[in-house]
């Protein structure tokens, strides 16, 4: 049997998924945050080498021919510390083929798509839309990081959503199902009057905490969007104008891939974009992006 | 003689003003960061008390018959801690008369009209307009943080400059006045090539640094205005744009004061404002606000 390895390494979680090269599922497993960006890098490894042990259950690793892993910021493996780190990790575990890295926005693409050209566009806690050309990434648009740009990301809706309830308990008792969720979330209660206390405490509260944990608050978005709620739904119709402005920027021809969490994740977010698509590029597929593992694990088998 | 006392305490500097009741100005003093929000209490006091007995130099304290300190989050104050610590600091400085603190947006505002109704815009390292009644602020626009907010303020100009720049830098050498300056001061160089590092190096470099820092770049934005670069003038416009909007969601009668590092220290900024306002409120007479402690020295003199 010939098998290929596809890793999904964030700040978050590590997952890895082994299928034959016709893509059949042969094995699974996932622990936490693998990016050495995110944690130290022995942490990192031990993340990433018991999500591969677990997909290896009952597999003989040296049937796996192809193995790729999808990570943000490969060019930390130009580190030698680095790359003997994960590649010793891997040779104990019995893999006798190296573990490519590729980028993520390559990966989430090929998650989408078995097409070498298109263009891939990424919501999660950033935001990015990329040209990909024979598998590899060309021109992108946005994904420039929170502080400055990422219209349209998790992070963005987070902020706005933020923003709107602040400038609300200034004035009036926040009586939509957005702003009172984000109130309560926050504060823990919805302030009974109009408070210059409690937009000030909601102020203080979110700058206290790390800036990229106000993407916390953006499915606070999508669940009053889904309510019907005007606030939200004006939240949603902006967020998408980003991104369909940030797709167009780069996109040519070939599919559309949406990914990242809020894309696959957001229904009000993803119909909002997949709407503004069909309108402006007509002609164009628009696919939903797959787990990154399963793009990792496609691209293994290409290079298999 | 009767003296009134007036301070400008902020996070980078003290000052404090003594004039007569009718304003001639009889001493001055200036010393560094006052306010207990941005150093240690007995550090703040320090420099306050410094500043205050500079200003007395000469003069007995004794005929100081009011006094007023102006500073941002005078709810601070109600804990008795750090009014003792001020109030133990200016006794023994031989004042006789409590030094009453009074929000920095009023002191502001006082500091360009003797008029007690009115409206103030202030664009500094934040950004506010607010409504003041009888010399008391009521309600205002903006002014919720740089994280959620502040639009047109400093660090809204230096991140506008800095997503342009790097937006610039993925595709194509910087050629315009502005982003060649913000590249040379964070890279400390200008690519030859267009350049994905020099474009994340850029990103992450700012990410690295308190993002209120972003702010030290809002003075680029002026020079290239002033040198007609269409970038920097175009940011400029949306500064203004924002900057007119916040102040038109407050603003009812009276003066409107124009205050802050920002439209006191840009002149592209404080044009392209003045210019929106002439049009949207042509009947309004716009005045620029003068330093901090002349506000404060106003308005003690008001209560003497």
């Amino acid at each position: 049997m010939t098998l290929v390895l596809g890793l999904d390494v964030g700040g978050t979680s590590s997952r890895a998924l082994i299928t034959t090269l016709d893509g059949a599922r042969a094995g699974f497993g996932r622990a936490g945050a693998g990016n050495p960006v995110s944690v130290p890098l022995a942490d990192a490894v031990t993340s990433v080498a018991s999500a591969v042990r677990a997909a290896l259950s009952g597999l003989d690793p040296r049937e796996v021919r192809s193995a790729v892993m999808g990570i943000a910021g490969t060019g930390r493996f130009a580190d030698p510390v680095v790359a003997d780190a994960f590649s010793d990790a891997f040779a104990a575990l019995g893999l006798t083929v190296p573990v490519r890295p590729v980028g993520d926005v390559e990966v989430a693409y090929a998650a989408g798509t078995l097409e070498p050209c298109g263009t891939v566009l990424i919501s999660g806690t950033g935001a990015i839309a990329a040209r990909i050309e024979d598998g590899l990434m060309t021109t992108t648009a946005d994904g420039i990081g929170w502080l400055l740009g990422d219209l349209g990301s998790g992070f963005w809706l987070g902020r706005e959503a933020a923003a709107l309830t602040a400038r609300e308990l200034y004035t009036r008792v926040p009586d939509g199902p957005l702003t009172r969720s984000v109130a309560e979330t926050v504060l823990g209660t919805i302030p009974a009057a109009p408070s210059r206390q409690a937009a000030d405490d909601l102020i203080g509260a979110l700058h206290a905490q790390p800036p990229r944990h106000l993407s916390r608050l953006a499915p606070l978005v999508s669940e009053a969007a889904e309510q019907g709620d005007p606030q939200a739904l004006a939240i949603v119709d902006r967020a998408a104008d980003h991104l369909a402005d940030c797709l167009a920027e780069v996109h040519t021809d070939g599919p559309v891939v949406l990914a990242g969490s809020v894309l696959t994740g957001s229904a009000p977010v993803r119909a909002a974009v997949i709407h503004r698509l069909a309108r402006r590029l007509p002609a164009t597929a628009t696919v939903l992006a797959g787990p990154g593992e399963l793009g990792a694990a496609r691209l293994a088998a290409r290079l298999a």
